[in-house]
């Protein structure tokens, strides 16, 4: 007993020494996108290829090797000791199932890709970066063969994002939730249109420091503590680090506060998951966030079902007016109904919350038919429009404004995807529970209290590190399986009040 | 041959390795100081705790122990190589000479001796951190034992701030510059009280962004490269990194221009010299700055015999004005005047530059005492003010504004204080000689340009980083060895023509 227990408290310290190299590896990343010098890029390139190398070696070292094999089979364990033995051994598989010259030519084609993708947009000619897309999912099926899967290469991919989730789960889900979306979408958008919302009054002037306070004023309301986060400016908005440094980024236009405050609650939602782990956990596995689709459940939730709802506007539209003269005093149901229009749009990330899903339905069905050799990348273009018009009923003028908008498969996220999605479909199903749980819950955001919503969140997600997978996570927590019920009847509701469709 | 040009490269692979790894950590220390949410304070330590140990175990690797023997007796190297041999491999014996025990002794000692000297500076009572003294200098004596010294222990200490100077060679310099300088002090001192120096205009209330904003641009008059550089605000200002990433800091006192300004120019000093040595030497030992005192000369110089010059205010003052009406329009003689008053005080970062110096002789004389048992610990405070009588003429009414004011002995600081005026004393002597050198050079810095200057100082000083020891680098450049000469000629001829004395 005394010396399976020592091994245990072996793979600990080397468990948080990880976990620590981690934070550091953050620090360097986040600096990259905030403050760090342009001109320090090189020198910048080579501590993180560095610091990552000497984090790869520590995680498939022979001695980690011999400690988990051991504590695989030690009965001793209790369960919080087998979720942190479970997990990191899923790390150490990963980490050591490629070959290292695998993982170099990854790397390397990874940089020359995001370069050609670059170049191809500036050009407008999808051509250059095809044949880099053609060796990335060349590449990313060695990975899925030498890291082997159930049914197909796309369940190895997949498995990064999502754990232990199988592609065959993901369509049983995504592909009636499709069928249904389509109408939907139209029905939705036909209503918005034929309303005419007036959202004119959304462009202004906004004073960005205005801005700045003010939306820190909201994430503080949610919950995220500033003791051990920070909120700062990049290109693209993210979230950061574990246990007691969890960063949030936004960017702020000063002619529509949009893109700000959307996104800082965005980035706050990804924070408190992180920093709602249990701190006695925090630098093991069961100390932070398991799956995307989990995380983006949890960003979403409080970027739309809470953050674009009429009782949440109720509490922030008269400050955010008083703050904003700009904005002057339009009533609160015309705001609600300019934050929330609906138009099948070009690009994803622009999208409203009832077309955006059909964006990912695409990509993911596209991405897993080149990887299968279905459709190849010459193809993508034509394949990615003629999608485009049958889901949202148009089509991209370019190629910027198709298939070469979004950076992941550039980068090799190929499997991440269909993530956006499944948060999507569980914020709505966790969210019907809340309700059910929590009286008064709504009454509570319109008058700017989000407390007992995030301690409901904590209990039953934020807490739970990485002991539960996605799908458990919503069945344990929501009391049934997943499905995309609750997601439709959410968007039915209030895009049925807002627009007044009967569905 | 080819043999041995291959252990130089592999030699030199490792050497740029742990320059990045020291990037990383410096980027820690960084974060730590500016932008660090204030509860990661415990995971921080553990990063750079694990860092630091990363570092230390490549620098004193088995591996890198042979690769130096090798290098050391080989004939082949060319003048640069044998430089970074010849500098590596001193890290390295000091690096290897400490036992882990004692190092860990060290460690704790330190972040217990400084909680000790903040809990003494609150309740006004030196007996909270008299007994740590004893410690840190028990500590110190061992330190010396084993990286050992030619002459006496404080040579081991001192090495570490200024490589190959021996205790002997500093006092042959500082102890006839005390000797002048004591009288010199108290006769400035004497006609500035005489001419009762109006500064009432240099108090007032000054826009923190103007002073961020102006004082950039006057650091970036110097040459300060911002594509590889960063200012930002910390409690006290500092200079870190190296090769593409060297960043500054500041304090900004909205009462007052001086405090943040001056800091500024000080930091932007240290900031060029680690700027301008060799890109094709960046991340090995001739890419670094080799010593504190030259360090110093170099902030020095820029901070108080440029930037307190009156060429340099002919041009920044009616910019100034400008900028902040607060100061009104006080002609350019007055306002010379008040910026370089001098008087006797306490405390040491608040003294000007003519007195500077008498605190750190003290400080210089009385740890070397109190290392070699001249001094007992619980002496310190009655020896301090008389000293601080016989050579300024005033006694601090307590501690904390007598020997507790500063944090160097609190974190293991000793040996430090004597580059302070080493740099003083350089800069002079550098100065005269490029006076000499460059035609016009003050009637440039009139119209704002310090282009010549810093040109002599990359060619002659910064490009060199650690090829030169300091009194090497004295000689070489100025042509004469080091003395207390230059400096006195600075004071007199300066404030001579300031306050109409004759000497």
């Amino acid at each position: 007993m005394a010396k399976k227990s020592k091994t245990y408290d072996k793979f600990l310290v080397k468990v948080k020494e990880i976990s620590y190299l981690n934070q550091a590896l953050a620090l360097l990343r986040w600096d990259q996108e905030t403050y760090m010098p342009p001109g320090t890029v090189n020198d910048r390139a080579q501590q993180v290829a560095l610091l990552s190398g000497i984090i790869h070696e520590t995680v498939t070292s022979k001695a980690m090797g011999r400690m988990l094999a051991e504590l695989k089979k030690d009965k001793s364990l209790d369960e919080d000791q087998k979720v942190n033995v479970r997990e990191f051994a899923r790390d150490f598989k990963r980490a050591t199932a490629l070959p290292p010259k695998l993982v170099k030519e990854l790397s390397e084609t990874e940089s020359l890709a995001m370069d050609a993708w670059l170049r191809s947009r500036k050009e407008l000619n999808f051509k250059v970066f095809e044949p880099w897309l053609v060796k990335t999912i060349e590449l990313k099926n060695k990975v899925a063969e030498h890291i082997g899967y159930e049914d197909q290469p796309y369940d190895a991919l997949l498995e990064e994002y999502e754990p232990m989730m199988l592609t065959k789960d993901v369509e049983a889900i995504l592909t009636p939730f499709r069928k249904k979306l389509v109408p939907l979408v139209a029905k939705i958008a036909k209503a918005a249109k034929e309303a005419k919302v007036d959202d004119s009054f959304l462009k202004g002037d906004f004073n960005i420091e205005a801005q700045r306070i003010f939306f820190t004023e909201i994430v503080k309301a949610m919950g995220y503590n500033f003791e051990r986060g920070r909120l700062d400016v990049t290109t693209h908005p993210f979230t950061i680090g574990e246990a007691l440094d969890v960063r949030i980024t936004t960017r702020y236009n000063p002619k529509d506060l949009r893109p700000g405050l959307f996104a800082c609650i965005h980035e706050a939602g990804h924070g408190l998951y992180e920093q709602g782990t249990l701190e006695k956990n925090y630098h093991t596995p069961l100390g932070v966030a398991i799956s995307l689709g989990i995380h983006e459940s949890q960003s979403r939730l409080w970027e739309n079902i809470v953050g674009r709802s009429l009782p949440f506007w109720k509490f922030y539209l008269p400050k955010m007016q008083k703050t904003f003269p700009a904005l002057g005093n339009v009533p609160l149901d015309r705001w609600y109904k300019a934050i929330n229009n609906v138009q099948p749009s070009f690009i994803r990330v622009e999208a409203d919350e009832v077309t955006y899903n059909l964006h990912i339905l695409l990509r993911f069905e596209l991405e897993k038919e080149i990887l299968e050799g279905k459709v190849k990348a010459s193809e993508l273009p034509s394949v990615w429009n003629e999608r485009m018009e049958k889901y949202l009923g148009i089509v991209p003028p370019d190629d910027v404004q198709g298939c070469l908008q979004d950076v992941h498969w550039s980068c090799g996220l190929v499997g991440y995807f269909p993530t956006y999605t499944l948060g999507n479909l569980l914020s709505a199903q966790i969210y019907y529970k809340i309700k059910k749980d929590i009286t008064g819950l709504e009454d509570g955001f319109a008058k700017g209290k989000f407390t007992p919503l995030l301690n409901w969140l904590r209990e039953k997600i934020h807490r739970q590190g990485r002991r539960y997978m996605y799908l458990d996570t919503c069945k344990r927590v929501s009391g049934t399986a997943l499905d995309e019920d609750n997601f439709m009847r959410y968007l039915k509701e209030k895009y049925g009040s807002l627009f007044g469709i009967q569905f």
